[in-house]
């Protein structure tokens, strides 16, 4: 039977018949009043348990609707406050959808805000935009050949392949050829495809806890079931993984540099995953996000060159060593799996445009990505010497720690006892810098992973992070004085 | 219990407890082995009826497996012998796999072969190419706006939906505001979240019959299952689909101009179609592919304009009005289904790229987009009448018939009795001419539906049409002169 809640916020019905789970299915409902606008930018939530009563649903429903539509900027959770519709959220201003012809005055729709410090994910735009890859796009413009190209190829442009195969032989160790990379629209793509590939409907797949919220989101969005594997020191600890959930199918990893703690899967237990994949006929999906910027000497080579039975998906993308808005990836795919993920992406999202993968080939070819990266790395080790500075100034005399970043682009920051990092990352907002508690990564929602905050640095230039680390310390004491929740 | 092929073809294993549909996994196994050269180029493969007892499965199940592969470019059909391997698919070429680093010799993977008459769905790109639109995406880069763009906002740019909202609304009648529409890959993304949104696993979809295969294949790769609804030149015949499908939730049209017959649906259709969704909850998938070409007067407005209950999901393509490698189309989606239809292609795809999208927005504002079109038009009816002229010529003195073509694109032929439709289009293909058989299009396949071909004119100038004409009369010469199949 249909429930609906009877709370503060718009009636909602939820179907627990409907093949759509029910988070699905309140994350829809909610997105759907927030859009309208039938609850305003600033309206606060009831809490999780007492809309999950409510709905007569489990809390964990309600907790992941919200992340879902916390990861998609439509709430913002507040830790001991709730969660609420943040207030510069202009849907309202959308108005009342005009109807008919004519009428070309609807307002402009609604577009994310510009990076700001710390929000992670965000690369050396600047550095890319001054770049060759403007004079790339240009020629392959020009080019009468690009011209006459009506379609694309299916798996993406053949050059861009071959220049792809060709770094990730040469710069990670993976074993592949041009024929086995597959170019997706971003990580996004080539995670949905890859779990889509390895993990049918209702298959348990390992993930890292803390981790990657968007690989679990594209677990979900193709019906795989998402299960929570502990880290240690070592990384994924695959001993509890086979205790915990021995019928899983895949395994999802960041290895290189696990997201969000910066830990590296080590040689011991790559093996032992391995193992346990290749005796199972198992998969393991690595995601090697942002291998580029291991900054503590050379990159670790990647966990699929030591795959020796053919049993790892590679996931890549140029979101962070050039620009998320390339929304350029690949998936380096086992070749019995090869054809079946060609015919998954081409049936969703058909091919890619190749006028961005011409101009990308052209720019590996001509060796600027090297060039890119290494100019890049030098740049993020600046950055992460300014923050070490500009926490040792303002953070640290308040009792915040900071973990010594293993990568590139982003941090943590432990807090003092006493301080909830969603308190402080809410209060951060305030002050206009934004940061993310690192429960926002619990895989399930609300287990303990400490009070702490993850920063991103590699975007910003020195004076910003200074400045940013300032008014996170303001925050601090905001939260400091505050009334306890 | 699992099946395997016996025959001449390499072996093949289905599983019909699989969640994957027998003709999707015999389609994986037979691309696998052609990607493998386990099945070579030319290799000319069993009948369907003796693949089909091979492997135990349905006749229909193997003719849709080839159908896809056949879209897909792997196969090539030819009714009365059977169907092979494009002998110049050049697969094998790609060699053993190279493994291990550094083996940067790996042959350049496939490409698709560039258009050539009478390739369908080809729009005159070399006039877009030298158009203003490069002008744009220079200019675009340059900006630093785009250059500090660190993501894509979720539904498209949002200039972009401003630009679409305003074109659908002035030149198609289209009710829509710039938040009802998301921007896609291209018309392939907009059906599979279409069907997606509206018709959930196993449920019913009509589907025009003959129609569009692509459509038919987005349909399946969301678990809907497309039923056939006949044509009378009215149109889709609302009538006999409330009859023979009375469970389907949701119809697939393409009232401006059906694909590929080239009829229109009439206003009494229309509404009875509108009536048939209002009334039951239902939803109609309204693909307006190529609504700005036609040429004999104004275009029609959209189905969508005269939906007063809001049950039309409303598909556009930049690929027909500009180039295919835009990768650029839109839904307009109905205000309730528009989260959900969003949050669909999220966790699949991901937001595109902008770059593309804040140049076409541009080209749109600026008026290009309206004076591209209107120079078109002017060259296609110039086309079509070097086709009306070259027919004349080269193919009524042999009994081919052309029906007067009601679009700008695409004309079909009819064949004189005794002639097989694929036969010639084979026959063509030798005398490099790219024809497709009306029957291509047959939903169920098999089920006649006459014997005619399908020619794209759009994309090719007076000679290249003259040539592909003369080209194309050898060819039915050769299939006249042909011992009988």
């Amino acid at each position: 039977m249909p429930r609906r809640s009877q709370g503060t916020i718009p009636l909602l019905t939820l179907d627990p018949g409907a093949a759509n789970p029910l988070y699905r299915q309140l994350a829809d409902a909610l997105r759907r009043a927030i859009l309208e606008g039938r609850v305003a930018p600033g309206t606060r939530l009831p809490s999780t348990r007492s809309l999950a009563d409510d709905l007569a649903v489990s809390r964990s429903t309600v907790v992941t609707a919200f992340e879902q539509l916390n990861a998609e900027g439509y709430l913002v959770s507040r830790v001991g406050s709730g969660t609420s519709v943040p207030g510069d959220l202009p849907v309202a201003s959308a108005g009342p959808l005009p109807t008919g012809p004519g009428d070309g005055t609807a307002a402009r729709p609604w577009a994310p805000p510009p990076p700001r410090p710390f929000r992670p994910g965000i690369p050396a735009l600047d550095e890319f935009g001054r770049g060759p890859f403007g004079r790339m796009l240009r020629s392959v413009w020009r080019s009468p050949d690009a011209h006459a190209l009506a379609l694309t190829p299916p798996a993406g442009d053949p050059d861009l392949r071959v220049a792809v195969a060709r770094h990730l032989r040469g710069s990670r160790n993976v074993r592949c050829s041009p024929e086995d990379v597959l170019v997706t629209f971003g990580a996004q793509e080539g995670l949905a495809v890859a779990f889509e590939a390895v993990a049918g409907p209702g298959r348990e797949v390992w993930m890292e806890h803390p981790g990657y919220i968007g690989a679990r989101h594209a677990a979900e969005s193709v019906g795989a079931r998402p299960v929570p594997v502990p880290l240690d020191e070592h990384g994924l600890d695959v001993a509890a993984g086979r205790r915990r959930w021995p019928d899983a199918v895949a395994a999802y990893v960041t290895p290189s540099h696990q997201f969000p703690t910066g830990c590296t899967l080590s040689l011991p237990r790559r093996l032992e995953l391995l193992e346990w994949a290749a005796e199972g006929d198992r998969w393991i999906v690595e995601d090697d996000y942002d291998s580029e910027f291991r900054l503590a000497g050379r990159p670790l080579p990647a966990l699929q060159g030591l795959d020796e039975a053919g049993r790892v998906v590679y996931v890549g993308t140029f979101s962070k060593s050039l620009a998320p808005s390339l929304r350029l990836g690949w998936i380096v795919v086992p070749e019995p799996l090869r054809s079946r993920a060609l015919g998954l992406r081409l049936a969703r999202a058909g091919a890619g445009s190749p006028w961005l993968q011409q101009a990308l080939a052209r720019f590996m070819e001509e060796g600027h990505f090297a060039r890119h990266i290494r100019r890049t790395r030098r740049l993020y080790r600046a950055r992460r010497a300014a923050l070490a500075q500009a926490v040792a100034t303002h953070l640290s005399p308040r009792g915040v720690v900071l973990r010594e970043p293993t990568g590139a682009m982003h941090a943590l920051l432990d807090l003092p006892p006493g301080l909830r990092a969603a308190a402080v990352a809410r209060s951060a907002r305030d002050r206009e810098v934004e940061v993310l508690p690192l429960d926002y990564f619990a895989i399930p929602p609300d287990t303990d992973v400490g009070e702490a905050l993850l920063l991103g640095f590699a975007g910003y230039d020195e004076a910003a992070i200074a400045d940013g680390a300032a008014r996170l310390a303001r925050a601090l004491d905001d939260v400091g004085e505050a009334p306890p929740h």
